[in-house]
């Protein structure tokens, strides 16, 4: 059904406040495989000790409730995929606090009745005890049962391209566990069961239950983070991304960088046992240096 | 330094109030090794659908503070060992809920100021909504450097002889995960740094980070469960076992149990990799059928 342009994009989405824990922090950090040896490879993620949050772990801090499942807003949510994920990183993420998100619907596009629409949402989110920006989130949802309704066709955030003329600079497989799932489900605070339910992945569409998309998205930003920011938190500035295909708990994943001037890289990930590409037309931005 | 008799064994612990959540419960399982494949195993442990709570866990709740590092109590810290833990189960454990411990110092046994002092310590879990006792928790813990104070030696309890005289009734091999320290610390609540720092781990004398023997406990659980109690947690009434090494995170965890009549068997654990005992005198005492 196409979607009531006017009253989705001017949908009042109110702010939302979450407040996590150092150990949430540490969790998280867990849900995106970031121990895999003992003593762990990066312990200023998972120990108290010296602790930095992943700055990936914006994209699930307060997300707010889920108003696209009210059915006043008529979204068919079995039709709809999460599309691309956006990150913008305006301070180091605090290991622990309370952060408000100011949502909006940024925009609609209309890809027609047969493809459905795109819908751009976006969350500022604020440190309560400060009011600084930390970090802008973003993401487009594909609503396949929802286009059609007249609107615009253009204007889409033009996905980045990812060098096809030259190897990429650098490279790193990161492993992801069979039960990374069940974790992650408890880290990124996503319940879904089409991760970890064998019958409501396959009334989905998918031969298995498939990995969270955006636990993979903190996989690459691990990698990212190791490839050209020296492992640095404070260094990543922007990381985006479009999910290309599922992955499956337990498959190893290699993301490939491409420098592309100072402090901007492009980035895909590819899942070695399947030799498939997984997250493409990624784009990071970086300093160089620290701070 | 012999330790004061009268004022550790009436040493005023105050009653401890633990609440835990669901997450909590599921985070518990996935850090004794709950999920090692995708859709999970065990999900009535692992997934809110039906969740149950791995017996086990009463054992890292409501524990109250570590009184024993209080200062004042003279003990020896550096020379303190987890020696046996011991549970008995009145009632399956509540998925989520909060409970009350109501401590006590059982007794302490002098084995001589060359040998140390065991002090057996014992709380008792009610549930703070119903006053139902739910379980007993007790632990000994040697005090290498704390004995020779006039005690009475005799009359410990007597660690559960395991039959040697006949191979084991039923076996079951369960894997740990090298991050198992990193994940368990934060599901179990205990942040000591021995199980996830290399110089911690060398300062105490071990060649490199162990994994909680709460931990391997809880893996030992999960065996007993399997093997005698058709995996239900609800029929598992008793589970005492002694500390005989220690377990290196990423090892492969083999539970033998005997049986020695109905509702009674004795277990031992070895580590698969080293061929090592490294849980010894298991008693498992548990209902033959559902109630």
């Amino acid at each position: 059904m196409p979607l009531d342009y006017e009253k989705v994009k001017n949908w009042p989405i109110p702010d939302s406040v979450h407040s996590y824990t150092r150990r949430d922090t540490m969790l998280y950090a867990l849900g995106v495989g970031a121990a895999t040896q003992n003593p762990p490879e990066d312990p200023q993620f998972v120990l108290e000790k010296g602790l930095k949050a992943l700055p990936t772990m914006a994209v699930v801090l307060a997300g707010g409730d889920f108003w696209l499942a009210d059915p006043a807003a008529g979204i068919d949510l079995a039709r709809l995929l999460h599309g691309e994920q956006f990150l913008r990183l305006h301070k180091p993420l605090p290991p622990e606090g309370t952060l408000v998100g100011k949502h909006r619907v940024e925009e609609i596009f209309d890809k027609g009745a047969d493809k459905g629409a795109v819908l751009i949402l976006n969350r500022k989110l604020h440190d309560q005890a400060t009011g600084d920006l930390v970090a802008e989130v973003a993401m487009s949802i594909f609503l396949r049962g929802n286009g059609g309704f007249g609107g615009r066709a253009d204007g889409q955030p033009i996905p980045h391209a990812v060098p096809t003329d030259r190897a990429p600079d650098a490279s790193l497989d990161l492993v992801t566990r069979p039960e990374q799932a069940a974790l992650y489900r408890l880290a990124g605070a996503d319940p879904n069961p089409i991760h970890v339910d064998a019958a409501m992945a396959r009334r989905a569409g998918f031969e298995r239950p498939i990995l969270h998309g955006l636990c993979s998205y903190g996989v690459a930003g691990r990698a990212v983070l190791k490839l050209l920011c020296n492992n640095d938190p404070a260094r990543l500035r922007r990381l985006d991304l479009r999910f290309a295909s599922p992955v499956y708990p337990g498959e190893t994943l290699r993301t490939q960088v491409w420098r592309q001037g100072p402090g901007r890289a492009a980035f895909q990930v590819r899942v070695v046992e399947r030799d498939l590409l997984v997250l493409n037309n990624g784009l990071a931005e970086f300093d160089e240096h620290p701070q």
